[in-house]
């Protein structure tokens, strides 16, 4: 079962990689792109900067004093992806391992002496993750001995007493390394590092305690808070815990967790986390597009958390946002060619940015870059991508669920079906049974989707057609379900509404007031504006229906709007409000939010006044 | 001259605190309060932390990099104020200076080895505003022979070479102490320090060359950028630099960086720097409510650049901004009881603060706090409160002009004047003649005040009132003048209206599209509830004219609004616009935003959406 979340109970099971793979299409070209290119880019810039050096004992060390998770990260990614440098690296890595298991190129020598920020669980977490993946997918090795080694060493360590680490993820790492494994220790210390947060467990700092929720404990928050990647792999992990130890309490109070935050502290991509400074959510509705933080591994790690709550409770909602930040997120973070990356993902910016050769040192947006001084956003992207066929569907008690709809293969049981469909380009969908078989076969219609059609066009129908064609029936969002038996050849139609439409903020998100947007389909769209021209600064959207233009198979759109400048004379603040109503008549132009910032700097944005 | 600028040359001559007397009033009462009680706050609390033992050796050393340079801005204020505990704690720090003149009590040992981060030039700048301070108030004495001793160490060590430091502000104290010296070596460094800055002179930093204004030589520059404070330290270097040389062009210059930066990166308050991440200005129109950095040092060192440009120019703009940043910035950052201090001041906040005992450890808005972890704010404030009566009038070729309306005696060659006022709350401002003598007397009408009057009331009149009343002429914003000569009892009357005015923002402001704030006279107003009872986050005002409610002095206003939730289910974007008529008729009490947070923990918005 080759899955990065594999839960021992939930109303669904996930299907792995040996279970869905993606056909060529917006998913599957990213996923080979991916293993074709980003991974072994991953690795160069890893080489170079000297962050697998010092596994080799290289000095001066070189990085940050995370710098070991990247490297793990990346074989995670390598894990899935079955990459051939995999041994090699894992060879490397084995080699800084000292005999009790403690494995740490930064703190060998001074071990566990600053939990606020040395890492070193959070190091363990990414490496147990990267050793899970290859027992899935291969079996013990070097990397599966290395890791179950070092997650030995944490139990011993650190099962007794109070102590955690500043940065989560250990917590869902260790639980996955109980489920491929079956040793119950790993379970039981993923329990503890979940309970003892927030009693508190670590020292206080100038972000406030809150920024590695260490401020309540887990049960007591009502929302998720701090540092955004920290939060949501928390949470992350407290689900595992909660499925396999089948605390209902505590899986409830991560859902109402992450329903306040979706309603509340959630950007129209999916992004999460507003501030710059900390990395963190801010408050309730502190939603500002240009200042927009959004970091992509915050995405990845919604992505993570939001599959394992579908899983457990098969709650559709959790797919939807899952689909909206894959679109509008994972799918931003990296270039079309698959060699830079974005960090942040604001959804606004003012001033083109400056090219970059090189590493960038600051996570700002603006233009991708090819590397971070923390390069946590290239490797996550990389594992998830490499992942990302185990997140499509899902096994349901009398069949499959599909909850992501892209060219792929599905095999379950009784069941295979190959998907068909130009989405999110086009509307229409066509699941193609490919033998006889049994079983009920869902489709997610999104939540966007409110006129969607289905049809189920059995074999039999197609050698002698109805005379009215194939009965098409309405379907709400949520999954539309179609009973088998099945025969080879049977298909179901779902056609979902791909007209583009105008979205407004709920009030209370005073950075966005007196603004729209457009979607269409599951794509957040956004006008950019090669070298500012036209400048977005002074334009002024009206309400009308958008025009489409497709131009190499991707739909750009067009919409009416007013240019004028400002009422700005020395002072910004006048005694009359401004008039809108006085600018030239243009047209702006929308393009995908994912795709923007591949044609050289540009000014964007995804809000537009109205 | 008792002044903290004191140029060769200009439009104006500044008048100090030995020709302005400040009386009960406003600023009077609260220059006491920072004698009595701010000065005597600020010792204790560094005596606490550990920052003046640094002088004597103790060990460990405490506090941050910079800690020096806060006991040297208390040494300025006690200078200005003439506090009795100067020369024991001048003593102290004279007791850490070594024999070359070197004085650091962080980097003694290894000197100069940081200039990006080190701050050492930066003590030494605020070190010698002090010894500047006391030699205008007092003449020589220890602590004056320390700020010489050190400014000749830094003239012999950094003459010859491209040094300078990340953060500006020995430039500025150095133009200072020529002009009080006539040592001409120290303007000659000044200038080399403003010269060498962007060539580059300093290594590239994550927050980009640009925090600390080394991306770009200082005449090529078109706007402040970076680190606000940084930024305004450095632009009143290079105007006093201007000034003293005679170069023109560099003048215009900051003129003009100057008129950009107050045309679209500075806030209603006056307060500038909208970033929390670097503490910088961010891009042209990001001035977000609620994220406003606008630390209150960064208004100070506004108020000092802009008291330099006015000196040099004459241009009552420069005024304007001060009064603006003056009541509502530095106003502000002081709690009524002298003793709490705001280093953040956003327009914005949602949520209450938590009340904090002892060091605030973030620069958070929300709550004024005794003391912070970085407490460059409570000595800014008390240098600059115990030195502002010569920032109230200046001399002219033929007289005087005032340029702030406060209670006050001033005096220079012929004239003496008593200024009598209950301004801010209200608009009627009495100039009355001490004794016979000669020259214009001008007084600045604000920028906001397009409808005052001016009557000139001779004291004969007085006697035999003339049937009509005084001649009573409107004046327009600017500065109004009445000739002279002039005989004791003689009066100026100056009537602005105080009516409350709604202000709009600047259409290309987007963070506060579709709202408005009230101001009155120099005063913004926001709306503060106390544990946000009314929801802040629900209100829409409604544009009709505030009533004036008055309690213990002070002026208050209530504007009509309407109160309802918003439209969010569970995802709080929606393909309807929001209904903003659909709420509750309430009303919603403004106050002063310099006198907000003190009733305690509360929400506030000076932005009211409409």
């Amino acid at each position: 079962m080759a899955n990065p979340v594999l839960p021992s109970s939930g109303v669904l099971s996930p299907l792995g990689l040996d279970a869905v793979r993606l056909s060529p299409g917006f998913w599957g070209d990213r996923i080979a792109l991916n293993s074709e290119v980003t991974i072994a880019h991953c690795q160069e810039w890893e080489e170079r900067e000297g962050w697998i050096g010092n596994f080799r004992g290289e000095r001066p060390r070189r990085g940050r004093e995370f710098s070991d998770s990247e490297i793990y990260k990346l074989l995670e990614a390598m894990s899935w992806a079955g990459h051939p440098g995999l041994t090699a690296l894992a060879e490397t890595v084995a080699k800084a391992q000292e005999g009790d298991g403690y494995l740490n190129t930064r703190w060998s020598g001074s071990r566990y002496t600053d939990f606020e920020w040395g890492h070193e669980l959070y190091c363990y977490g990414h490496l147990i993750q990267a050793g899970v993946a290859r027992l899935r997918m291969h079996g013990e090795d070097v990397l599966t001995q290395v890791a179950v080694k070092a997650a030995d060493h944490v139990c011993r360590r650190f099962m007794e007493g109070n102590e955690t680490c500043g940065h989560p993820v250990a917590e869902m790492a260790l639980v996955e390394l109980y489920r491929v494994t079956g040793t119950e220790r790993y379970l039981e210390m993923a329990r503890r590092f979940v309970e003892r947060r927030g009693l508190p467990a670590l020292g206080d700092i100038p972000f406030g305690r809150a920024y590695y929720q260490d401020d309540l404990p887990i049960r007591q928050a009502q929302v998720f808070r701090g540092h955004a990647v920290r939060a949501l792999y928390l949470a992350s992990g407290v689900v595992d815990v909660a499925v396999e130890t089948g605390d209902q309490e505590l899986l409830k109070t991560v859902e109402s967790q992450w329903e306040r935050t979706v309603a509340r502290r959630t950007h129209l991509t999916g992004g999460m986390g507003s501030r710059h400074a900390d990395e963190s959510f801010g408050e309730d509705y502190e939603l500002p597009p240009d200042r927009a933080y959004n970091e992509t591994c915050a995405s990845i790690a919604s992505i993570m958390l939001a599959h394992r709550l579908l899983l457990a409770t098969g709650d559709v909602r959790y797919a939807d946002l899952t689909e909206r930040t894959l679109y509008n997120m994972l799918a931003t973070g990296v270039a079309l060619d698959g060699r830079s990356f974005f960090y942040a993902n604001p959804l606004q910016v003012r001033v083109p940015a400056v090219p970059l050769e090189g590493v960038n040192h600051a996570a700002e947006g603006g233009l991708r870059s090819p590397w971070f001084d923390v390069s946590c956003c290239p490797n996550n992207i990389a594992r998830t991508l490499a992942s990302l066929p185990a997140y499509v569907a899902a096994a349901t008690r009398d069949g499959i669920v599909i909850h992501h709809l892209t060219p792929a293969e599905i095999r379950h049981e009784g069941l295979a079906v190959r998907v068909e469909t130009g989405y999110p380009w086009t509307g229409s969908v066509s699941v193609r049974v490919l033998a006889d078989g049994e079983g009920r076969i869902g489709l997610r219609v999104p939540a966007w989707a409110s006129d969607a059609t289905l049809a189920h066009v059995p074999v039999s129908s197609q050698d002698s057609p109805l005379p009215d064609g194939p009965v098409i029936r309405p379907v709400s969002p949520g999954y539309a379900h179609v009973d088998g038996p099945w025969r080879a050849g049977d298909e179901i139609r779902l056609e979902l509404p791909m007209r583009p439409r105008w979205t407004f903020p709920d009030r209370r998100i005073d950075a966005l007031r007196s603004t729209a947007a457009v979607e269409r389909g599951p794509l957040v769209y956004c006008a950019e504006s090669v070298a500012d021209e036209p400048p977005l600064g002074e334009v002024t959207a009206r309400i009308e229906p958008p025009v489409e233009h497709e131009a190499d198979g991707v739909v750009e759109l067009e919409v009416a709007a007013s240019i004028g400048a400002g009422v700005n004379g020395g002072w910004p603040y006048e005694p009359a409000a401004a008039d809108h109503e006085d600018g030239a008549d243009t047209t702006v132009r929308l393009v995908p939010y994912h795709r923007w910032g591949n044609r050289g700097p540009a000014t964007m944005r995804v809000w537009l006044p109205i």
